[in-house]
């Protein structure tokens, strides 16, 4: 027990009193962000993690609550559909074992607002989703004790029991495809830098052209929404007017790249082939339908419910880190590449 | 004081112990369905409601949590953008004055997992919406003394504060606007009839044809969804193949109706006028854009979290029942009619 550091420990650390390091711990808005951020970082490079009386025995089941926390703006939980079809599965998953879900969101700017009821002991386990680099509530959720399981790899720096997806080897096998297509004129769509999942299709993707000889390949940052397809797209088009594929970290902004080639003239996939990533439902609408890789997004939700189960119900068994399975992704090839 | 019933007393009404009716109140799931419908009878009869303490003071104010309750399948909250809408408006109410809010859902069947975070002082403050008759939800947390709003008019039998759109005007607009118009073979896709909203739609629009000599006018029932207008608008065809105009108690389900008259070869708005209703994105995107019944979806949103908000304060207030605004309909008059 004396290896594990104390508040105390985390307040020394940051420079701070232990209550200001307390006020950090618990969501409070009366600590100003360059003191939370000095906190956060003291609890990273301690692994503080503060320790939780277990609520309850089986008695008190019907109280417990499961959040599922979005770190993203409320209005991207309705128009990105990977969200949906997370949430929904999860859900199913928890309501057959009799727990509530409630579904949060939580930008950087409002995390301050969005704490208070995930570390009060208001909620028993937590889904993350969409956590990416210096969110404060992923710091703020490690450091709570309250069980916890990512939805995807945490941001680097921040260790959380997490479910993944081989986003690595589904950027590797999206440029397989192309190469073995004769593709030499090949751009990225790529995620979000900060979100680890976008960074790992992206560099499975540019280590595959790389070991082909392929360097220098130009990469647009989007945001897996619609209109950020059709911005990256409009920008690859200038930045390499002869493009002959593109590899896109999501559907949404595959479809949005087709749309937009259409429009500047080119033929899919004869002039310029795209792959997608997900294989979300808008992957068999696009016409021509979409070349992409799958994702299995319920069962990667589901496991993800049921691991969260496991260590709500005993904290010290195969619920905790170091079970954090990835699953397999696949190519489907359909007619865009 | 005397004058509120207690529970002792809804437990002699329904005819069960003190522990059972209190269980039914707490949301336990080990009451029978007939002993949890003849307690929630005993409730609405009398107008039971709890005492609870108030939580806190200002020190507390950042434990506060709203729950926004949807009386649907967790898929219905992704695929109507009513609902989106709705809770996209309060979130942006509530985060600014610094209360989180969490989102759940609840069908009938599941009702029993999410009482129990509800009722049990998780929650300072319910948004609930989309309640319709006996869903046992709206019974237990009327009865459970959580602040709460409800959006839309409450089921018959529950008294709760709400905030409502004038959806018997809207109604009236529209049948107004067909038989100016001079259509006179007129039918209706209406929404699920134990929901207050769609009755009230449904109630306006007939009315007024009643009062212009037309009786007998043809009713489709659906869910506001996509797939309900399409088969309401097929029914409708068969049961009256002179149909001139319909009214659609959501722009989704008109949507789908214009759809399905071009399928059938007729004109819209030539030989058939459609009119929907919320004047959603979507009105806009059909071709033709939809004449459409105007409800201010992001105002009645606020309305209700600001209401809510002043009830969770000052529970005393004005924030309660007695005080429930009904905010006015428009006919919003584009091509389809």
């Amino acid at each position: 027990m004396s290896d594990l550091p104390t508040l105390a420990q985390v307040a020394a650390e940051a420079g701070v009193s232990p209550a200001t390091a307390s006020r950090v711990l618990t969501g409070s808005v009366r600590v100003s962000t360059s003191t939370r951020r000095q906190v956060h970082d003291a609890i990273s490079r301690l692994g503080y993690v503060r320790h939780r009386a277990p609520r309850g025995g089986a008695g008190r089941r019907s109280d417990h609550m499961v959040a599922a926390v979005l770190c993203e703006p409320v209005h991207r939980l309705f128009t990105e559909p990977f969200y949906a079809r997370l949430i929904t599965a999860a859900e199913e998953v928890l309501t057959r074992h009799g727990v509530p879900l409630a579904m949060m969101t939580a930008t950087a700017a409002t995390s301050t607002v969005a704490t208070p009821p995930l570390v009060s002991g208001g909620v028993d386990g937590v889904l993350l989703i969409g956590a990416r680099e210096r969110h404060p509530l992923a710091v703020t959720l490690a450091a709570s004790g309250v069980p916890i399981r990512c939805l995807g790899k945490p941001p680097e720096g921040i260790e959380l029991p997490h479910v993944d997806m081989d986003n690595r080897d589904g950027g590797r096998q999206a440029a397989e495809h192309l190469l073995l297509g004769g593709r030499r004129s090949i751009a990225v769509i790529s995620g979000p830098p900060g979100l680890p999942a976008a960074r790992d299709r992206l560099d499975g993707f540019l280590q595959t052209l790389a070991l082909a000889g392929m360097t220098g390949v130009p990469v647009a940052y989007g945001d897996f929404s619609h209109n950020s397809g059709v911005h990256g797209m409009q920008w690859l088009l200038r930045r390499m007017p002869n493009v002959d594929a593109v590899f896109a970290a999501s559907d949404v902004m595959a479809a949005a790249a087709v749309q937009t080639l259409r429009r500047a003239g080119r033929r899919v996939p004869d002039d310029v082939a795209v792959i997608g990533f997900d294989d979300a439902p808008v992957a068999r609408r696009t016409s021509p339908p979409l070349t992409t890789v799958r994702q299995p997004v319920e069962e990667f939700a589901a496991l993800a419910a049921r691991l969260l189960l496991l260590a709500m119900s005993s904290p010290a068994t195969a619920g905790g880190a170091g079970n954090n399975p990835v699953l397999p992704t696949e190519l489907v090839v359909r007619e865009s590449a």
